[in-house]
């Protein structure tokens, strides 16, 4: 489905497009070199957020660079694009690394037949300009376990081999209801599947503020991934979702503990410190113009919230386990702050 | 501007097209008869709301009868149009006693060149079919004032002399702010009006949050005009104005003392017991294709929270004065009971 228009079949994810894999010993093809892959990325976007976190908490920064695009994505021959724009740092709208103003160049880059969709993240290589890959999940994977002898000192594991099959079955329920159950919500083409997404999206989130009233996090007593695929949701969830995709059965506020376990990950450094809210407001009110065709991009919900203590602690864990927080976010990739 | 259209102006609200009074002293033409006249109303509207709210705190319910129109609204000649339906009620989508379908058929009744808006309330001549006036709020003021002796024993003073001139002092900003800047934030055809609206129904909110703090009703120890004006639109706050009309800096349940006064005024009698809170939901998210266009009606929020505690005695006041409450709501016209 094409977001810009009004919804007329429910919403189908497309496998991901290209799905190279980058690993430290290169078995799949690919080996991971300091300074070889760009990130492109929105910061709207929860897909690319999983990324983005998670190249924080292990130190990445430097070994990836990352590409921001502007909220406001651009019809290029009638479909919404990713695009790089002087209004989010990009002089003459092009990204200074890849030379390129759309996202679209670098998939047309790897295959000049291409006529699938364009989604972030996209990992670029930058010696060809080639799309590496657009599979979040697998690229969140591969740079929480695949990139040693390139990840900080102290980097988090975050997908413990102990606890990947929890991980990965909390992290099934979570997408289908949550993460992709706000979209399905969202871009409903009728009262009937709405109505049906709306009663997931709420069922899962009744389940998780039991889950965590009396743990910390979501799986194991440390950050993991189940976290940051459950965070990425939570934090865009009463700044777009509530409103814009209908979910407004209650406001993530509503929850106490899941609230406050999303407040607690939003302190931790990789959350917050990666979150830009007025991105993602502008971006879901602005782009998805078929149900929302004034465009006006609400104004609230206030987040100073996001900044009150959540007590958390006295629950116990630890975020980073045995390794240590992520140092100071680059300068150059620093979000406004809230308040 | 036309509800139903994509906003491309700011609202503008026509002066009511008829007004006549229908007064006890017939000083103004037409005297109050018990059973002549018939209140067309629709259970989403505000304004409409007012005056069902006036007439059952007056204990009017048996010489005004009520017709209630369907909260969607049916296209006719390019325009919403309030009809009378199978589904809500009316046998053969006409009204049993005034004959009609739309309540526009009224209008032309009393001219037949209209061309203008219609809106309800509307209050209608069961002899001769005409509509007599749709000024809402003259209308609710004479119900309040200008029927004694039809009237019930015990029926509350909601508009006395002595505070008349802070209820309309205050009911002015509460108007231009609030029950009309809820319209204007979710009909601005632009970015910069919808900001100045939303700006505007959050200090109006903020600076009644701190008037209600220490007092229990808006003007004086009781229920007068203010809180009915007021209530008809918190009391559709959280349903449709917060994500629909996109005033969503905070939910109504976010301002303690605001929230409590609104369900102190819920659980008295007159207020919850004429608001059905399906039929605001329906009506605003069906009827408003122009910022809605998939027409899917939002779930929530869950409406519950209303017959809480909200420990508003505490304050001191009594709803009724020197009056009494209402009796039960005559069967035909009861509300579906929440939860």
């Amino acid at each position: 489905m094409r977001a810009n228009k009004l919804p007329t079949e429910e919403i189908k994810r497309d496998p991901a497009a290209f799905t190279d894999r980058v690993t430290a010993d290169g078995r799949f093809g690919r080996t991971a070199e300091a300074g070889r892959y760009r990130l492109v990325i929105s910061r709207a976007c929860p897909w690319a957020h999983r990324v983005v976190m998670t190249r924080r908490l292990m130190g990445l920064e430097r070994a990836v660079s990352l590409a921001v695009t502007d909220p406001r994505q651009e019809i290029i021959e009638g479909d919404p694009h990713w695009v790089f724009t002087e209004e989010t740092g990009s002089p003459g709208g092009v990204d200074p690394v890849l030379g390129i103003h759309a996202l679209r160049e670098a998939y047309l880059a790897r295959d000049p037949g291409y006529d699938g969709g364009v989604s972030v993240p996209g990992l670029v290589d930058t010696q060809s300009g080639h799309l590496v890959t657009n599979d979040f999940d697998r690229l969140s994977l591969d740079l929480a376990t695949e990139w040693e002898g390139l990840v900080r000192e102290g980097a988090p594991d975050l997908y413990p081999e102990a606890l990947r099959e929890e991980i990965e079955e909390i992290g099934a329920r979570v997408y289908r209801d949550l993460n992709n159950g706000v979209y399905r919500a969202g871009f409903a083409p009728d009262q009937r599947r709405y109505d049906d997404a709306v009663a997931a999206v709420f069922a899962c989130l009744d389940d998780l503020e039991e889950r965590l009233t009396d743990r910390r996090y979501l799986v194991g007593d440390s950050v993991t991934m189940a976290d940051i695929r459950l965070f990425a949701t939570l934090v865009r969830f009463d700044a777009a979702y509530h409103g814009h995709f209908k979910c407004n059965i209650r406001k993530l506020t509503e929850y106490p503990a899941l609230w406050a376990y999303a407040r607690d990950l939003f302190q931790t450094p990789g959350f917050g410190d990666t979150t830009d809210l007025d991105h993602v407001r502008i971006h879901y009110y602005w782009v998805h113009e078929g149900i929302n065709p004034t465009r006006i991009v609400a104004a609230g919900p206030d987040p100073r919230g996001w900044l009150t203590p959540h007590h958390r602690e006295e629950l116990g864990g630890s975020p980073f386990g045995e390794g240590t927080a992520p140092g100071p976010v680059p300068e150059e990739e620093r979000v406004p702050a809230i308040g």
